[in-house]
């Protein structure tokens, strides 16, 4: 035994190598040498077992067991069998196995499915509550609640089902617990994660607590979690609605979203003076289509019960103690725009100490949890957009925090956002159609319906200039300028009481209307940004001067295309063309045939930076003047005589200081030098331009990178068109293009290519392959939520109205087995079992229901369903009833099996 | 050329590479490749040069130079002969060059000087004084001082030697200006260090300030600084009472000393929650013996000075926010002492906003600084170790600091500085004689008068014990208490009004009387610190009961042996007995033929500890009542029926903590077995004897390691006390015994190795050398400043009383040249000089003095001393005027050369 590697190099000279038994001050190791004499075909077996982190008594159990046992390689088997069965269970559960001819298909949406739960962790069992757990957490976040509620919850049995808890909880009346218990989320097995340089932060996934209980756990970003959080409601339906309210339980009154969310309840980041990188603000994109996705998944699973919650006042406000600054000091500095208000975040934590994790809410003027409706809490999102929004340019990014992208972090405070403008409109629809049948007035903080009311007057005045267009600069500007004096009307009187007060009463077609306007601002915005080479802005930039607001734009960005096309706004044929400019544009790379977030560029070189315009700099007589006198404060001329700013001059405030100092020599001039050189400065650096890291770094979502997330994006906005093409009767031909497209995209995903084209595990999904490298960070990525949902969409799995309905019109003939299998899943009752697949067929598990998919030219297409009680019920389409797809969500145990006969036909064959 | 590494392997490989002008995203390299024809005896150079940090316009202007210039080689040559002739000159000035038989010797006394140097820096320009910077500075430190001598700050010439600087502030009549003036140093290139892990702290020497101004700056910890400059005023010692009064300018009232010392003023460590590593509290022991050798240094070169300055109140007192809790406090819980005074520190900085940098002084109450005398600053630390001296067990280290070794820092609370201890014996004695001639009443601060009363009168009391031996616990314990209370009261009263007030006026003899009454004391213990085995305490333990204050005693320390050595309690045969009982003990370490700082051991293994013996478990009724009803909050057993603590409990305190726990479920006999289970717990751990990561870690100052600052210490003592030997008439056999230890404690350092037996270039210092490997750290070590004065020792270089004696004693025959020579050496005017040495002759700078000596059988020993004017005086002895040796100390270019005749017989032969 060697304990460490000092000897290694002696080994592979072929020299002996010596027991050691105690090393000190080295690092340690463990190899093992022995001699092997191996007879023909023979074989022989070890292993080399680490059980760390035991104390002296343990240590010495496990001595005694080992000298004991005669099995012990028989009992290290066992103990990595249950390890492995532990693991397939929580995969299975999140219905992580397929059984296809493709192993590489199969495989890779295992390791996407498992990435997704050690992201975003997974429910604990099936539908099954702890009452322990479920009231502890109570207690946890509202002392009171629990307090006035603790014999209902002490009465509840051990584990209950999660539906029997919300129907018995709202039977108390108490609309507080029945909002803790909406939002209550029995997840386990996420991981925690954050800046991995923080000791504290070492990656861990805490699956007992101390006592060596099951622990219930879940900790993550906001922006991570919720869409790790969507793809396993896919397997988890009946938890969609919750998942919503602990999504908007966490939203501002001003809007905006918390940092992080855990099982404690929310945080948000604050300064901390001795660490550079901490900063606070705001990001904003996400918000509206995460939560949009999820909405969606409510209605097409339960068509009615988005539309119940919206009047219900179960839903509460994150009080994140940030103040966002008046709206006219948002224009003078838009990078400084956001103030952490310490004393109201002294509050809190009294607040915290008092009542629990709830005190980080909004409070009433009772001190309880301020509620409201769903309507309202999807509207202030929309309405903190709308504050923003500038007509043909998007949303002003003004939080001090970029969009999705952290490497663009430079566009705050100059960029516009189309990418969330083109969400927005899906939202808007979204919203228009859940009001559809709606009438008579609904019921709103009447802070916010002041500003809804705001707002929507702004719109109105723009539709004319919309309708007649086009808009000009001094128009954006009035316009913008009276949606964020709306919205800031509305932040002064809420900042001001820490709070909401009073209800407003709103005619449901003032909504309506605001909801058309924005519709016809933002359309009228898309068409305006579609570029000339068929592609779509992604972000603008804006500038203001005398004559309005002016918009600039940049390069074409991936992002950009997959929020165009996830819009709605974009029709399939000209998705198809969309989609073809991208793969004809700078940003595809042929060498991994897929597409990077923008198009490479060669930057100039470090000579050819700083170069001034011999022109501009002859205008100026202050700097000829200074020269001559040898004084090179602001420019001077190199040995080629080109004139450079002196390189101690860092940005346009350094370059003002300068004139200030210089002023003292050479006084008036200064001034009247002034705008001219600051226009040069900006001229010659581009600073408002500047993208942030995504201009100048290689590494992550740098110049040269594919960042593997936005590509599987762009794979879900190609099918959710091919479905809606399909479902709107579009011919043919277009729906075929549409899944060659799909395909084409998917092709250039890691699972297709070898490990050296990958340069890594193929199956694997990583988050970014840089130009310079293979693929880096392995599973953390959140391309595998949109790669579940893509994989489920392929295997024809839609779900409306409530209903299920096979259409495998994207699935590809190549994938059914052509020998035939055995399909293992774990039933809903924790049974692992198995299902003959034939030859022709397929086989994979949704809800934990088992699938098998049968190609069958002779039969009519048709599902059977097989009950509990062993009948098997014969369908002739490929729709289920309301009743059968609900027990499959519900993970009922009644439906028991699914095997659908399909020919060949229905498939994807272009 | 290759911009990257990644073509390596294809060269290695034979293969050839590619011209790379762009590489991007990965790390960047610069190779170049080229085909060579070499003929015989042929020969071809090339270089590379990486000329960094350039803007455009230097990099153009440089491109055009090496387009034009034919001669850039020569040029490249002439640049790196300019800067080795910089560094050279920094060399020459700080006495690094010598020219011996033994070039391992000289090019070791080289690295030891350059080291010296980039630690603490090195004086800009002989003795003169840039008076720009000295104005900015006072203006820095003091505006209103500034202001009120503008006008003659403003007047002075632009360069000033430093003494007539000194001369004409005195003239002010300013004491704060002279304060300022005093403690001025101008030194230069000395390095910024501190925690490597923090970014900003990245080594930099910085030479240059923002405008290309040569800099002058230095900032160190204070434990570095102060030693840096101890070595480096032996070359510059009209410097010696600046440092001396920048020294104690900078101790507290309270007797302590701040962190660190920079141009800009003093530091210290506040606590950072976000950091587990901050943390507050004083180290102790350097002052005192730090403090002395600049005093003894200051005594030897200028006799008179320190009397003089004795009586003037030109000193200050730092500030430092930390608050020593009261005595019983600090009894009750002696790892907890220090707190932060949070309201001061902002005080602080609001007077360094409103006054400069002497905002961090003690003010008196006109808002002045306070200004006392070196008399009171020398008693004030004395006072504060007497405040915590415990009869025969060592000073009490209760600041949260350990003392020098950072390592045993977890005897902070109840270690015993025996080193201190030893190293106040010395600081005594010298007080001693700096009284001597003294009489009548000396004027100081009426609370250090108060203080020193007290003290005395406690140490006074415990004399009749000492002349009667031996002290008991109960009498130890009371001493103690008498002196901790005084130091208490003191303490109490200048914290509640932050500042000193009055002055009282006591008889010398009350300082001569404590002053003997402490040597007594010390005495004592230090007899009563001697080992068995001959070597002595280094740090004791100390324990409190009802039956007084007991000491225990820790393994030996080689820290011990060096301060012992120091402290002239050790006569030269017992120094001899000393040293030898070190080379036979098991701190030697035969295979680098040096000292460790303590025995190597063999921790045992983990299965060896925590074990419980069954006969104290079995005492313990409730310990065999939870086993039997299987709870193993406490104690386990394991397999093998061994008694354990639960591993979860971490310390004592855990232990009680999970006491009370366990007292809900088995009540009253919790209590009857706490007592015993504490003293088990004890038993089994003994945290108490645990001395810190000196116990458990194998780098720097860890178990098995060299670490060669305290073996150049140990080298240093017995060079004292060989002169000290020698000085007292002492016998040859004595004398040569001494040198031949000198000698071979010298053999054990690095540079008399290989390198394989160094791990590292031998003529480095390193700052140790592990068990498991080479040499560690180069430079970055003390042991350069103890080296540097032990080779102007080995040279017999004496300075007492003003007057420079050369005592060849300790150096060896074969440190003379076989042949003759050439010295180069840079005189005191700037100007390279060669002289010649004969065979038998060997030369060194002192004071940037060449000094040449040449063995000569036939010739009387003498000196011949050539001055400016060109004559020689030659002197019959060995040692030189007062007037010649102060023109050399002050550099004043009129003592051009020494030339020194010595016969074989005065060298060290044995």
């Amino acid at each position: 035994m060697l304990l460490s590697s000092g000897q290694l190099d002696r080994f592979r000279n072929g020299d002996g190598v010596e027991q050691e038994t105690l090393v000190r001050g080295v690092r340690g190791a463990y190899f093992v040498n022995a001699c092997l004499e191996l007879g023909p075909a023979a074989s022989r077996q070890w292993q080399i077992v680490a059980d760390v982190d035991q104390n002296q008594a343990e240590i010495v159990a496990l001595r005694q067991s080992l000298q004991d046992a005669a099995d012990v390689s028989e009992q290290l088997e066992i103990s990595v069998a249950r390890g492995s069965d532990e693991l397939a269970r929580i995969m299975a559960a999140a219905d992580g196995f397929q059984l296809t001819a493709e192993e590489n298909v199969s495989a890779h949406h295992y390791a996407n499915v498992l990435f997704n739960v050690l992201r975003g962790g997974i429910f604990d069992n099936q539908y099954l509550v702890s009452t322990r757990d479920l009231a502890a957490s109570i207690g946890q976040f509202n002392r009171a609640v629990y307090e006035r509620n603790e014999g209902y919850l002490q009465g509840l049995p051990d584990k209950i089902t999660y539906s029997s808890l919300l129907d018995t909880a709202r039977d108390r009346k108490d609309p507080q617990l029945a909002r803790l218990c909406y939002e209550y989320l029995p997840i386990t097995f996420g991981r925690r994660h954050g800046d991995p340089s923080r000791p504290w932060n070492h990656f861990t996934i805490k699956l007992k607590d101390d006592d060596g209980n099951r622990l219930l756990s879940y900790e993550g970003n906001w922006r991570d979690i919720f869409q790790n959080w969507e793809a396993l409601t896919f397997s988890y339906p009946e938890f969609i609605e919750s998942v919503i309210a602990k999504f908007v339980n966490a939203s501002t009154m001003d809007g905006y979203n918390p940092y992080r969310i855990t099982k404690q309840g929310i945080d948000w980041e604050v300064e901390d003076p001795d660490d550079p990188w901490s900063y606070i603000g705001y990001w904003g994109d996400h918000q509206i289509i995460y939560l949009l996705k999820l909405l969606e998944l409510s209605r097409q699973f339960h068509p009615e019960r988005l539309t119940r919650l919206l009047h219900e006042s179960i839903f509460s406000y994150a009080n994140v103690p940030y103040r966002i600054k008046e709206f006219t000091a948002l224009l003078e500095d838009p990078k400084n725009t956001v103030e952490f208000d310490s004393a109201l975040a002294g509050t809190i934590d009294a607040r915290i100490e008092n009542m629990g994790a709830d005190g980080k809410l909004v409070l009433d003027t009772n001190g309880e949890v301020l509620q409201v409706t769903l309507l309202e809490k999807l509207l202030v999102p929309l309405l903190a957009k709308l504050g923003n929004l500038v007509i043909d340019g998007g949303i002003w990014l003004n939080t001090q925090r970029p969009e999705w992208n952290d490497a663009n972090n430079a566009l705050v405070g100059q960029g516009l956002s189309m990418v969330t403008l083109y969400y927005m409109r899906r939202y808007v629809r979204f919203l228009q159609q859940l009001l559809e049948n709606s009438s008579g007035p609904v019921s709103l903080s009447a802070d916010v319906g002041l500003w809804l009311t705001d707002t929507g007057k702004a719109l109105q005045d723009a539709r004319p200039w919309i309708d007649e267009g086009p808009v000009d600069a001094v128009q954006r500007h009035r316009h913008l300028r009276q949606l964020g004096l709306a919205a800031d009307r509305y932040r002064r009187t809420i900042y001001g009481k820490d709070s909401l007060s009073g209800t407003a009463s709103l005619p449901t077609g003032q909504i309506s209307d605001l909801l058309e306007d924005a519709l016809a601002i933002i359309d009228h915005s898309i068409v305006t940004n579609e570029r000339d080479d068929g592609l779509y802005e992604a972000y603008n930039l804006m500038s203001r001067d005398d004559s309005g607001l002016h918009i600039d734009t940049l390069y074409p960005m991936l992002e950009g295309q997959v929020a165009v096309l996830s819009s709605g706004a974009v029709k399939p044929d000209k998705a198809i063309s969309v989609v073809e400019a991208l793969f004809g544009s700078d940003i595809y790379r042929p060498d991994q045939n897929s597409f990077m977030l923008y198009p490479d560029r060669e930057l100039p070189g470090f000579l050819d930076k700083n170069v001034l315009p011999a022109a501009d700099v002859e205008a100026i007589p202050l700097l000829q003047r200074m020269l001559e006198g040898g004084d090179e404060r602001l420019i001077m001329r190199d040995a080629d005589n080109r004139y450079r700013f002196n390189s101690e001059i860092g940005n346009a405030g350094e370059l003002n200081a300068r004139l200030d100092a210089v002023s003292a020599d050479h006084g008036d001039s200064v001034e009247a030098a002034r705008a001219p050189l600051q226009a040069l400065y900006e001229n010659v650096f581009h600073h408002k331009a500047f993208t942030g890291r995504s201009g100048t770094m290689f590494g992550f979502e740098g110049l040269g990178s594919i960042y593997w997330h936005m590509v599987s994006k762009l794979m879900l906005a190609i099918e959710e068109i091919y479905f809606s093409a399909v479902d709107d009767g579009a011919d043919t031909d277009t729906c075929n293009k549409l899944g060659t497209l799909y395909y084409r995209v998917r092709d250039g995903i890691g699972f297709n290519k070898s490990p050296s084209e990958y340069g890594a595990f193929p199956t694997d999904p990583y988050s970014h392959t840089p130009k310079h490298a293979g693929a880096r960070q392995p599973g953390m990525t959140g391309q595998v939520k949109e790669e579940v949902l893509c994989r489920f969409a392929e295997l024809g799995i839609r779900v409306n109205d409530g209903k299920v309905r096979i259409n495998p019109g994207l699935l590809r003939p190549v994938e059914f087995l052509s020998e035939a299998g055995s399909f293992e899943y774990l039933d809903v009752d924790g049974n692992w079992q198995n299902v003959d697949v034939p030859a022709s067929g397929l086989a994979f598990s949704w809800c934990q229901v088992p699938v098998v998919y049968v190609l069958d030219p002779a039969a009519d297409p048709g599902i059977a369903v097989l009950r509990s009680d062993g009948a098997i019920e014969h369908t002739d389409s490929l729709e289920l009833s309301q009743e059968d797809s609900a027990d499959i969500f519900r993970r009922s145990g009644i439906v028991r099996q699914l095997t659908v006969t399909l020919r060949s036909d229905c498939l994807f064959t272009a």
